[in-house]
């Protein structure tokens, strides 16, 4: 008896055809029936004339299968047991309360992403280097590309390409002559033909992050480039597309990044954005998170097939200062996905501390907001964490995953920015029986030495205190009324106060 | 023979009638004749039966003069000579180019202030204490306040009070307990009968200045109130204004500042403001610089009379990085009084880093604003500097020292900002022979490890490495064209490039 777990892959493949271009000249499609639902998907030529279709049950029970097409003459039927979800396995993200992420089962997600652009194209010896780092649980989603990247710091062939051809030579790049115009002359593609080494290579990444409940912020195009990927007809983007959702879309860790810095992408208009969000909306049938990111003007959030906002700060001085602002503006979660690197190399988005990143996150995350890590140390074999994985030698991941288990006894579905005095930042919860149950005061650069709270003289207040640098929670007693408490004097100091019952 | 130097003060006194009210029932002018300027001026009733008046001559040379009023029957005529001013008399505060300060005899003012609200007021001991600190040349201006002040960690009754009569009981005022909502019972003053006394202690104050080529940047009133004289009628506060300018204004380095957070002050209107402002015109021969500042809301400072931005900050995470903008919209010199201190305190306008503050600082200054440091530790006898003066415990005064004298090498009146890459500020002197004469590049919080500069290939550069925090120039060679100069990977670093002739 076949079974899956709700909300896991169930990968059916069936032999077919291989004369002609099997990626081209053929459908193969699954429909998947249960009680709640039936689910009809695009399946993919995966090589070695092997066609396959995924499929992700969202309900439990029994279902029926049945794989079909042009592939080949005969049509597979079957059934298959939907069983309950393991322990660590939520589901796919969604939104919930407008401005909220919270996972299907109803488990609230407080993002603390990081950004590893290449490491999918890494020899596995950086693999294992970055999925060690992985396991230390700093990070829940991480943004990453599917097609190789050409980058300052990245001029190395990935290991694998994503379509059949021979690559223009890469030697003789340097950081001083990497500039965005490419011509892209002494590449041979042929876009038809997809390398399945290079998806099930992605695939792989996408798994080993499922398994350490890191959700995979899939950037599907970018600027970043010297093979002419970002620079394909219409026709070679539909069938890249349409291969990507029918390989990916399965995987319940799955984000849409419809590309990084989209605003780079010259070939690029709103109206190709537009069309393959449409693409996206018909083809994934599991409402995987959508989003694009921008390099400086925003794309339109307000558009309604994009789930939340993706964002690169646009000011050096304040950014994530803004959450409120564009909750507000957009109504959708504020996801930072680019407010600067710890790290010392030239440029000002890669060189900021690890205290000041870890700042931003907070100021981020307790606006109700969302932020993302990335790490550009100067590395003697230019292994940068941000490009190429490998390891990390900063200090905001530790203070990362403390911000995160803080952020996880959260009651209710999120935080959000509550009122507070003009020099503290406040995060309460979204929705709860009293309004001021859960606080969490927040200083940043400041330094007080105390500081005074006024609450209902009625009620009991546990206070803690929070050393977000040092990673320590303190208890400093129950209190009522106005009360003040004593602080260490310190930057990055934050003060819970939550209401407790008799 | 009577002899004063140009910029210098003078005063003349002459004994009068004291029956009545000597501060109202009487007048007494001077009238003083150089070959350049005829300047007429109102004296005042300095107590005992002593009227005064001070004139500050503009130029060199022989001058006539002659006091005169109701005071007395008698009519004191003489001649005196303007000598040239001294070595660091560089003459009263103007602006030039617009938007920058420079001192009348041409000499460029870059403003590195600071603030000891009521530090005339206090004892001698803690007077001492502050010209100490002044005598180190941290700081080139100063603001403080005429009238005493009533606020938090100022709780103890002035020396001299600045009317005859009785002050309210201060025993029983606690940080606690504090409000600006002062009804001022208790108090009995007689508005029409200044308290010599307490101006003089003013005039030693601005004195001691002067020594040490500090400019007084005089707050004539303020909110901060127990005492009424917030809230005095428009008679009260013409006396006071006048007898405040004829005291004061021969004094070189005197500024008006109207009020400090004008906008706390209930009891008075905009007319009001533009009231004094007029009297002051009026009244004041030598135009001193006059502006307003706020706590909130800034004062209209395209206002024709005010003759530079005295800024409070508005946002708490971007401030002096608006410097350019307020330039561009007000054309006139932006000097940011208040931009948070240095200390522990539990409020956030006074608890953050000497980094921070002296970021800051750097931030405003390369712009081609002016920045004010203010000094907030807990202290065992609550005694902080932005208050009462005494010590320093800070890092920030050094820091700011350095930086003047960093800037004190521009050439040129004033730097503005240039161009630069998005991640760095470039200040750049306003005028001179080449575009690429002078430049500052600093970093702020980014920490490259590098950087790379692409200058004129066919001219030649001395570049130097300045650590802003550590107050260390380094030579770092002479170069041309494209060059990359390495750094350390810390904060706050600058970059010094200047063209050299062969």
């Amino acid at each position: 008896m076949i079974t899956v777990e709700k909300w896991g892959m169930l990968e059916m493949e069936a032999v077919g055809f291989t004369a002609g271009n099997p990626f081209t000249d053929y459908t193969v499609q699954g429909v998947f029936t249960g009680k709640n639902e039936t689910v009809t998907v695009d399946g993919f030529y995966d090589g070695d004339g092997v066609y396959k279709v995924r499929f992700m049950p969202s309900f439990e029970g029994d279902y029926t299968y049945e794989i079909s097409g042009s592939f080949s003459e005969t049509v597979t039927k079957g059934s298959f047991t939907v069983t309950a979800p393991s322990a660590n396995n939520h589901g796919p993200m969604r939104v919930a309360g407008g401005i909220h992420l919270i996972y299907e089962d109803g488990t609230p997600y407080y993002s603390v992403g990081t950004t590893c652009y290449a490491w999918a194209h890494q020899p596995e010896e950086t693999i294992q280097k970055t999925l060690r780092e992985l396991d230390q649980g700093y990070f829940n989603k991480m943004r990453f590309c599917v097609f190789p990247k050409h980058y300052i710091h990245n001029f190395r062939d990935p290991e694998t390409f994503p379509f059949e051809g021979t690559p223009v030579d890469s030697s003789g790049l340097s950081e001083e002559t990497f500039t965005y115009f490419v011509d892209f002359a002494g590449n041979d593609w042929d876009f038809t033909r997809p390398n399945p080494a290079h998806f099930r290579r992605m695939e792989r990444c996408i798994e080993e992050l499922l398994k350490r409940n890191i959700e995979a912020d899939i950037i599907v195009m970018h600027p970043y480039d010297r093979w002419g990927f970002s620079q394909m007809d219409r026709a070679a983007d539909d069938l890249y597309w349409n291969y990507v959702i029918a390989r990916f879309a399965a995987y319940r860790n799955v984000w849409w990044s419809l590309a990084n810095e989209y605003d780079l992408m010259r070939a690029k208009t709103l109206q190709d954005w537009e069309h393959y969000a449409e693409l996206l909306c018909k083809k994934d049938p599991y409402n995987h998170m959508r989003s694009v990111h921008n390099c400086m003007a925003f794309y339109d959030y307000n558009r309604p097939w994009i789930t939340h906002c993706s964002m690169q700060r646009q000011d050096l001085y304040r950014h994530v200062e803004y959450t409120g602002e564009y909750l507000a503006k957009y109504g959708k979660p504020v996801v930072w996905d680019e407010i600067a690197y710890e790290g010392n190399i030239d440029m000002g988005w890669g060189n900021i501390s690890g205290q000041e990143l870890t700042r931003r996150f907070w100021e981020a995350m307790l606006r109700g907001g969302h932020a993302g890590h990335g790490e550009t140390y100067v590395h003697p074999e230019d292994i940068l964490w941000w490009s190429h994985g490998g390891e990390l030698h900063g200090e905001s991941p530790a203070r990362i995953r403390f911000l995160h288990q803080i952020l996880s006894e959260t009651p209710g579905i999120g935080l959000k920015r509550g009122n507070g005095d003009f020099d503290e930042l406040v995060g309460v919860v979204d929705a709860m029986t009293w309004p001021d149950a859960y606080e969490i005061h927040y200083y940043g650069f400041g330094r007080p030495s105390f500081r005074t709270y006024r609450k209902d003289p009625t009620a009991k207040y546990r206070v803690e205190i929070i050393d977000t640098w040092e990673m320590t929670v303190t208890d400093a007693g129950v209190h009522s009324g106005t009360f003040r408490i004593p602080l260490p004097g310190k930057e990055y100091m934050a003060v819970r106060i939550r209401r407790i019952e008799e």
